[in-house]
């Protein structure tokens, strides 16, 4: 198959006109560039949202890490992730793919598969890309379109000294399911199977690694109260998304370790390795929940109205006014947990996470 | 110099406020995502244009052939040159790039002179991107967003039986300058230096292949006129182009050889190599000038008006009815040259092209 025959066998057929007409799409995949609209039935004005993500076989992945569809479906979903981090609607992608000859073509198509399924789990039109041949490893970019209420865009930049610190789900679970891929897949060059890591406890931290589910919805609730003064994903760890919002807004951010989400797997899966689950959560990244700052007075009822639409909200600590950083507090041992106070222990986190070029 | 630094280093102070907020940039890098509002002072509904270009070190470009400052004036100028190709304005970009460790720092540094020159060029605001280590070669994928105004994209599928075919400058130089390059640049790993081509008389072959020129403004006088009903930009080679003109619209491109535009230096060239110019005309590629169809009434008064502007515009054949396909017309040789019409010899071209699976 050639380029051209490839371009199709890839992307032919695989959305509904409807799903491209819905998101505006006037010209698709196959022409110069793509041109969209924006989308009928919206009330007030829009601006648009831009983001790119690129993912590279043997950084972010391997053949044992993720299959191809896993690939395809993560290789969006960072991009539809950070949309939602903006609290915007992911409207379009395009797909830039460098692809060695020695995958085989069935391969691409798998990969597709996963991104395909990703796109229509979001409702996002795929509309445009670019092919070219690698002479090493496969290179997947995708660039996401979406689009935000005019100035209502979430940046990292707003967080105010009083502000409650929040996640919206449990964190270091990508990087824990990596550690048991890494170690469970020396052998093979076929994705590790899924019943491998059921049998071994460990599905759900497989899937968060494989299958991440950006909180896209959880961001447009949050997104609509108003009371949210910054917004980033933690695609980078914790640690480091805490940073850049600190740093950002001129604040320090105080981290209570005991609010911090730990999924019982992951604690389990840390206790049988003999690791403490502290560095997944502070460092370990891509888990594409959403790391935030909302008003003090509106935590608790922001917390509540999730809750009510099934979504995780953890208040996870709060905004100090200082020199940008991040401390991590500590309730002391042997504070006697009496009704008094407990003593904390306070102490500064790196902004470590997984840097390219440490 | 880790990740965020490096990314500083390339980016900070790069581009003036005013270049940013003229293409509506409210956030530009350094956030999930970029938010951008429609440029003001625009008249009329406007839509979107969107397209990504890659280039990958050994396949498009290799230290020889190409300085750094190069590879990221040709990353963003394919991009505009689509954007170009659609009759739009660019106004947006974003930056993947995949960088070996191997790569010294100020290597990158370099690229982005280059992508900078080039945005400053076509007054592109650079507003995002992504950055992640590579194993082995660079990778760079740029995407572009533009704008036309609503409807009035030109895509390739509009052309029809008697509407006349129409270049916007020479085909084939980047194609022969390549061809020189790899010549010249075996021994070293330093790019081949720009004085060596003008000895050899090939710097204008060389200028091609490293700084193309997209066609934008050319682009934009046609757009205006309303009478272009088809148009894409030569990156695969005229053969390739034309084809995709004749497969979209259902027609066939009928070219004649002798008004194809060949420059002095490339037809020099050639015959110092004892060559056939047509193969680069037709094959060569990565020329991004423009290739489009235009009613017959509109041909002569369009190509005197780009006159007017400086800007040449060739007519070199006719859309005709029949199956998709591209022929070429030959003045066949002693057919006497009297006053009667010469003979023609027609042959079919093939839809070859550089294809990245071929």
């Amino acid at each position: 198959m050639d380029e051209f025959a490839s371009i199709r066998h890839w992307t032919d057929g695989r959305q509904a006109a409807e799903r491209q007409r819905a998101q505006g799409v006037v010209i698709g995949i196959g022409d110069d560039a793509a041109v969209v609209e924006a989308p009928p039935g919206e009330s007030g004005a829009l601006q648009w949202l831009l983001a790119v993500d690129t993912m590279v076989e043997t950084v972010h992945f391997n053949s044992a890490t993720m299959s191809e569809a896993d690939v395809g479906w993560k290789a969006l979903a960072a991009n539809v992730s950070d949309l939602a981090a903006m609290g915007g609607v992911p409207r379009h992608a395009l797909v830039s793919v460098s692809v060695p000859r020695s995958w085989e073509p069935a391969r691409m198509r798998r990969l597709y598969d996963g991104l395909y399924a990703c796109a229509e789990h979001y409702g996002v039109a795929v509309i445009g890309g670019d092919t070219t041949s690698s002479p090493a490893q496969l290179v997947v970019a995708v660039t996401a379109v979406g689009t935000v209420g005019a100035g209502k865009a979430i940046s990292r930049a707003g967080a105010k000294p009083g502000d409650i610190v929040f996640v919206t789900g449990p964190v270091g679970m990508s990087a824990a399911g990596l550690h048991w891929l890494l170690a469970a897949g020396q052998s093979g060059d076929e994705a590790v199977p899924l019943a491998a890591a059921q049998a071994a406890g460990t599905a759900s931290l497989v899937q968060a690694h494989r299958r991440p589910s950006p909180s896209v919805r959880a961001a447009q609730l949050l997104a609509a109260r108003g009371t949210v003064t910054s917004l980033n994903d933690v695609s980078d760890g914790l640690a480091s998304e805490a940073w850049e919002i600190a740093g950002a807004s001129s604040v320090k951010l105080a981290l209570r370790k005991s609010q911090l989400p730990v999924s019982g797997s992951l604690a389990a899966y840390a206790h049988s390795c003999g690791l403490d689950p502290l560095d997944w959560l502070l460092y370990g990244g891509e888990d594409y929940v959403l790391l935030g700052t909302i008003s003090a007075e509106d935590a608790a009822p922001a917390k509540s109205a999730m809750a009510a639409e099934g979504m995780p909200m953890y208040l996870i600590g709060s905004v100090e006014p200082g020199e940008p950083g991040v401390d991590l507090i500590r309730t002391a041992d042997g504070s006697g947990g009496g009704a008094g106070r407990p003593k904390e222990r306070r102490e500064p986190i790196r902004p470590k996470g997984y840097n390219h070029f440490a």
